[in-house]
């Protein structure tokens, strides 16, 4: 198998620089193992003696047709190589089919993805680390009055930021969100120049990166006496997502833990103000399998990282969303995100 | 064509969602234009009204399933639709060819990347900026003594990066690099948390992100009182990135660029120790065409906006690195990236 895409072989081997390939062979004993090859380019031949000591080394700035000559050279060894054909090109094909006439090119997608799918105590750990940074970053960012009238959503976005590289994230691991007032309603709003004022609910969703992997959450809070409507759309957000938590059990099927949450808004009369769906998987990527949503397939296994985060947003008004990383485990998920999902009045 | 790249789609349409894909008629008429079909998902529905106002939109999830279909459908007017094959995954063609079996699918590699080549004035406008703000970051950081013994690699990171926030800049465009002592002669060191010393190079390689476009650049100052060595190969340097700046004029060969600075270092004994290219295109990514190195092919325009960034790397020791962005005009080339090359001692 030529993998070729870089979190996959990050996956696979450790190796985290920005370009490289990875020609796997299936062995059936020990000594085939040395039949799997590792290509990378000069800029990163100290790192990859570090980071992958235990294969062989191909050092080419074009890695992939490195290894497909390679494979081509012995092709005895690698008759048939399956290709990463949801990551490699069109263009990308002609060139392997060029480099290695001789090897049957077998379409392979989804095989490391796979494997990714269910998380191993060290990279739950990671998970963990990453979701402590942000935890962190929000308790410090209220309890240093970082949200006040008067800042600005990207101030506050900033601020979150910083304080996540204060607890151990390599950065943030996406762009951070803060929406004010009429702006909490959009589910994607980017941070501008807007100033939280009184009686704002202040959404915000963010997440540190720790050793590659993504933590994603999601808090929103109100800035002073919150009307009516804002306590009843936090109340019935908070209680949809308690659900869709609870819902994340072995052997569910992803399409019933979305439709756990979405029962409670649509029953509430809010369904269509629910517009996307419950959660992602996250990993090495922000979003990754499973989709946890009505279009989802297969079902909840130990070991899957997830985010449960329903929504409700009121065009022109604001919106709440409240938003955990969890691992499915065995009886109940483990929540990795731990800042109180209580509805915070500041 | 049928783009689905979304750099491409933000250069043809102004569109900044995470989403989109874009079916372009190639019109004869005005009336034709109409026949050029924009496509995201609902979370971008009010974004592309404001900025792709012109064009007819679909909203679909699946945008280039979306616009497969719209071809498929309309096929007398849709006959041969070329599609990104440098972009398309092999699992993406098929399901293109799924979508849509009465089209002709006809490769067309890398033509949106040929316009983006040449920048025009708007784009030149937006590096400008972000050249800027990377410049001002550097002099507020030396002005406020932010780079000084004891201080960690990661800090003066971190401070540059804020900085470049605080003068406009939406984010660093890559990475940033800080390297001290024989750090410095890595070439894409991580930052750490090594210490600034007494006698180190200092080498920063960082740029800033202003609507959509990069800006690269970097300096190596010394701490304190340099060597010898350090003197000789910082002016090394310096004469190498003055003879690759002065190269690049219209006309000129990319090779020969690279060879104008490359000649000066391998003349000096140097050669070995500058194991890169002189420089990349950079736009609305990092890297992009055109390659100034050695396996470079073509010959630089007006507009084509490019770095030159020669270095000599001595592993132990420490290296420098002196990078400009600049942009190919019809005398010599302006630079973007304003900060001194003056040997900086502090």
């Amino acid at each position: 198998m030529l993998v070729s895409d870089l979190l996959n072989i990050r996956y696979l081997t450790g190796f985290t620089g920005s370009n490289a390939a990875l020609l796997v062979h299936a062995a059936d004993t020990a000594a085939d193992e040395t039949r799997t090859v590792f290509c990378t380019d000069g800029r990163y031949e100290t790192q990859a003696a570090a980071q992958v000591p235990e294969l062989e080394h191909l050092i080419d700035r074009a890695s992939v047709a490195e290894l497909a000559r390679r494979a081509e050279s012995r092709s005895a060894t690698y008759r048939r190589v399956g290709f990463e054909s949801q990551h490699v090109t069109v263009d990308g094909l002609d060139e392997l089919s060029r480099t290695a006439p001789g090897v049957e090119l077998v379409r392979a997608p989804g095989l490391v993805e796979t494997l990714r799918l269910i998380k191993d105590e060290s990279e739950i750990e990671a998970l963990r680390m990453a979701c402590a940074a942000a935890d962190r970053a929000l308790a410090g960012l209220i309890e240093h009055g970082g949200l006040r009238p008067g800042r600005t959503e990207l101030a506050v976005a900033r601020e979150l930021e910083s304080r996540m590289l204060d607890h151990g994230a390599a950065g943030p691991s996406f762009e951070t969100i803060v929406a004010t007032g009429a702006n909490s309603a959009v589910p994607h709003h980017r941070p501008t120049d807007a100033e939280l004022a009184p009686g704002d609910f202040v959404k915000m969703d963010f997440g540190a990166l720790v050793d590659g992997y993504h933590s994603d959450m999601t808090r929103t809070v109100v800035l002073g006496r919150p009307a009516d409507w804002q306590r009843e759309i936090y109340e019935l957000v908070a209680t949809a997502q308690a659900a869709g938590r609870d819902a994340i059990r072995l052997g569910t099927e992803v399409a019933d833990a979305d439709t756990a949450a979405r029962d409670v808004i649509t029953e509430a009369g809010y369904g269509e103000r629910f517009s996307h769906g419950l959660g992602h998987g996250v990993g090495l990527e922000i979003h990754e399998a499973p989709a946890l949503s009505q279009r989802g397939a297969g079902t909840i296994e130990a070991g899957m990282a997830v985010t449960a985060e329903p929504g409700v947003y009121l065009p022109g008004r604001g919106g709440v969303r409240i938003e955990d990383t969890l691992v499915a485990r065995a009886d109940t998920p483990e929540l990795l995100t731990l800042t109180t999902k209580e509805f915070v009045i500041l």
